[in-house]
């Protein structure tokens, strides 16, 4: 019985994961699951597990969630230290699906611990990659990526030395407005930037993808994840998402993963490694898909990426300034605020405007996350004035 | 050092693997080497690398090619035999490129001194699969297949348990007469017959893609080598032939292998696994091709995927019988005795025909080889007259 901890139990990704976890259930069992304000749906969660410790990131909630849980054989704990513990307990594999900067101090205590974590928080490495990676080999704890482009070059990897390896492609869709031309772009209302064509997502990383800004923080994550440099790993215009990303190697070969998309592929994949479990997921068929394009893409109509290959290789702060100003930029954007080109004119100016020592620490990194917010919503709110 | 052995030194396969050879100094060294008939390219050969057993297979050309290795350290050796001792030498790797049934015995010859085998020569497990997979089994000999679709499913496999896969998709060119109608390959001449779209090759599998039972016999080879039951190997037809083969896994995954038409890149897998060396082969620019189609086969303009499907469920001695029959009636087609539709039909009478026990020896598979072609030569013999 392989134990799981789901950090961050009631989203899309601790869905899935709770999903694979019930049709396998003589290989695995869940010890621990965290939310971060949902107590129904925690205890929900509980109540479908063997689950030993339930824990609410929002402290306020720690009395409901207790109510919910009274009676069962669940402890019940609230806030961060509660969320590290969970990250950090005895399961052998953590499944690290909360969203956002909160995601940090969890993710870095299951790598601290030397766990075998399903990452799904892609700020963990956008932001404190150097940190976790280090962290990592100290530890030896395994990162096996949940990301769909990410775990598509984890599984070309497999079977391969790193040191064979030539280059990393990452696919992208390209978004809703891959064929759109700059004034179309320059005029992108909200619900246009949402309508993503492949994959049904939030809108935060709808916009993201929109931007191609995904593509670029995936960049980054890709250069922690795997170890290479920004030269060695291009990003690849691929309208059917179809091939999830590809791997080239040091004679020719291209290994290349691909598959429909859900998500409940790679969450499967994390899940079961080094071996693999049958999946729900529609199976790929290639003759009904037809046809699989591919194109270079253009960094003039969609600068966030040229911005996230240059904050990648100015390295130390400047990638956690790149993703807080994103995050506010696209707010404001998704708000009616600003329009859509001036998303990666106010990440452009974050990084210009990055000053910071390298972080050290996960509160250093907190901290750059937390001034470069502040920063840019001051720069938006002077230039609408 | 790795040792290599080269059987069939002086053709396709063997000269690109001396290139990749002598571009890898440091790590491969030539031992033994083989040619059928060409003694001067034999001799060439020989005074490129170190090898000190040269092989010609033709008993009468012996003492041309101990002239022309007069006075240097390479011992000359001639016959079948001295073939099979050149497979079965000190080598580390074999590279086993000799064409046709003249292959089976030197292949079985490495096989059963356990070597690993860089395999080139197809007749070896679509005419003795059984024979060959249970005698490595038995000696602990690795087959790395060199046939680019083989070596593809093997990269794919690499970090993969056997027991997680769920299917192996053959991809297949479609050869020239993919889109025509049935009218028009009716009436298909040896000249268009022979015109690939991918790759340079020889005549006689030339006509192989444009029948496909090229890719027939590449299913009875990939049900040997990887142990799937035929209805776990689907075909499936992309005319770009960029992607040249994948593995379905059980969660839905699917990986590929792709790259550009270039032997150098199986061959130098073969040569360097489980390292990989780098190749001059062309890297793949996917944005540059554009575009990977993907459609199903049709089983009516193409009979002999079918006959080839037939052969390997049937088992026992008639995939020997399909490719001899196959090969006499495409010898017979370019020579302009039948028609290109009648080359499925002489397979086809000779499966019905095929009644030999399962064969026990290479010996049972060269009589029953020999047996169909005589066979096969007297009915098309029979209807010409």
């Amino acid at each position: 019985m392989k134990r799981i901890a789901i950090l961050g139990a009631t989203g899309s990704i601790g869905k899935s994961t709770l999903d694979l976890v019930e049709r396998n259930p003589e290989r695995f069992e869940v010890t621990a699951v965290t939310a971060a304000t949902n107590v129904q749906a925690l205890a929900d969660v509980v109540r479908r597990t063997s689950a030993t410790l339930a824990v609410v990131a929002d402290e306020s909630r720690y009395s409901d969630l207790c109510q919910l849980l009274a009676g069962t054989n669940c402890r019940v704990a609230a806030g961060e230290d509660a969320l590290v513990e969970a990250a950090a307990g005895d399961a052998d594999l953590v499944i690290a699906a909360i969203v956002g900067c909160a995601g940090l101090r969890p993710v870095m205590g299951a790598v601290e611990a030397g766990k075998t974590i399903g990452l799904a928080n892609k700020e963990a490495l956008v932001t404190a990659g150097g940190l976790m990676t280090a962290a990592a080999a100290a530890s030896g704890a395994t990162i096996l990526p949940v990301d769909s482009e990410h775990n598509a070059i984890f599984q070309c990897l497999a079977g391969g030395r790193r040191e064979d390896v030539a280059r990393l492609i990452l696919t992208a869709s390209g978004g809703p407005f891959r064929a759109a031309s700059a004034e179309t772009i320059g005029a992108a209302t909200p619900a246009q930037a949402v309508a993503h064509p492949n994959w049904s997502m939030g809108a935060k990383i709808s916009v993201d993808s929109a931007t191609m800004m995904n593509k670029g923080l995936e960049l980054i994550e890709a250069h922690y994840l795997f170890g290479l440099p920004s030269e060695h790993i291009d990003i690849l215009v691929h309208p059917q998402s179809v091939v999830h990303s590809m791997v080239e190697f040091v004679d020719g070969s291209v290994l290349a993963q691909l598959g429909t998309a859900d998500m409940r592929i790679p969450i499967a994949y994390a899940l079961a490694w080094p071996e693999r479990i049958e999946t729900p997921a529609q199976r790929l068929d290639l003759a009904a898909v037809g046809r699989l394009e591919f194109e270079v893409p253009d960094l003039e109509r969609f600068p966030a990426l040229r911005l996230a290959r240059e904050a990648l290789e100015a390295g130390g702060a400047v990638p956690i300034a790149l993703n807080a100003a994103n995050e506010v930029a696209v707010a404001s954007f998704l708000a009616g605020e600003i329009s859509f080109p001036e998303i990666a004119h106010v990440v452009h100016e974050a990084l210009i405007s990055a000053e910071y020592d390298a972080p050290r620490t996960i509160s250093d990194v907190l901290e750059i996350d937390r001034v470069t917010r502040d920063r840019a919503l001051a720069m938006m709110t002077t230039s609408c004035s």
